[in-house]
């Protein structure tokens, strides 16, 4: 039996690292082999790639170069780590997927768009994940928790205004899709919002074990 | 009066170096600004990207991935270091540019030829070379140059059917755009080789010193 694909989605300070622990908490509870992982990145080459495109830099970083870096590294992580996953049965949770690169590389930095979905039938295709959790927090209270953290990268320094694009974004490929990404309302006290998140877990395990 | 845009292509040992030297030498002698440049690589950017290609690794490097890192690059040396010089009147002289996409990632590769024209189109559209020099050697005679050398990188390892199908790419995209592409014989003595060269540097020189 195919493992399942899950992919958690959220723009910054949405809670995603919480949610990623407790999805694996989740899975180790319910005896279900899996794997972590994360775009850009998941595999040596993969995270190199990640490297380039999240470190400061003085050169101005071509809009279409970084999409190409990011399909790069997706291919890379698709062909190398994901699909091998899957064929053994392993479920695969990765911090962000193809919505990002939409939102991210698209919608908020007015990406072309028709590239986008070329490459991205061209790289993923039928590829999707099974389940897309979208962690949905309001701009305001996104901020106030990054604003808690240490660390920043670029994409942390963005402006208020980007991180609007990226939430109505998100919603956006949300409302196009709705049968794949399920909208998680992450402004909830933690046991709502992972109460949504075993919701989820519960059906796509269901539909698996049974198949079993 | 925008510079001129001279790429230079040619499988292992075809004695593009060399080549490269003596452009130099003749630009510099007739008073000519240019800068010299290769690819993948040309921005700080660009050349971390070509270290991630060229480096041997454990990891299989996916073909679309590589596809996708060469085009990156390609994206950024364009926009942060070729466009810039020749809008200022610089000649870019690079050791390598779109031809070898078609040659090594679509046809010794087998890589997806459609995907590679959107690419193409994409990121380089109507900002082709103003000249390609092809120098052509046989496969025998280039691999023969090539055992001479200490370094060899991932792509000097591939096989004697490999570079065939590198020297055929290359005679065939020449075939198809012959007034941009003119083929070099390199098999012949050094002082005929360079002065095939010269006689397309003159050519160029002749029409941009014409128009300023």
């Amino acid at each position: 039996m195919r493992g399942k694909f899950i992919s958690l989605e959220g723009g910054e300070g949405s809670g995603k690292t919480t949610a990623m622990h407790f999805i694996r908490e989740w899975l180790e509870a319910h005896n279900v082999p899996y794997i972590m992982t994360r775009e850009p990145g998941g595999t040596p080459l993969a995270e190199d790639i990640r490297q380039l495109i999240l470190s400061p830099r003085d050169e101005k970083v071509n809009d279409t170069t970084e999409l190409l870096l990011v399909f790069a590294a997706r291919a890379q992580h698709l062909a190398e780590k994901i699909q091998p996953a899957l064929e053994k049965g392993v479920w695969v949770i990765s911090d962000r997927f193809l919505d990002s690169s939409y939102v991210y590389q698209g919608k908020a930095r007015g990406g072309d768009m028709a590239m986008l979905d070329l490459l991205a039938n061209w790289v993923v295709g039928d590829n999707k994940p099974d389940a897309t959790l979208l962690l949905d927090v309001p701009v305001d209270l996104g901020q106030a928790r990054v604003i808690q953290r240490q660390h920043q990268d670029r994409l942390d320094k963005e402006s208020q205004v980007f991180h609007q694009k990226v939430r109505d974004g998100f919603l956006e490929r949300a409302s196009m899709d709705p049968k794949r990404i399920k909208i998680i309302d992450a402004s909830l006290s933690l046991p709502l919002v992972q109460q949504q998140i075993e919701d989820q877990l519960l059906r796509l395990s269901e539909a698996w074990s049974g198949a079993v």
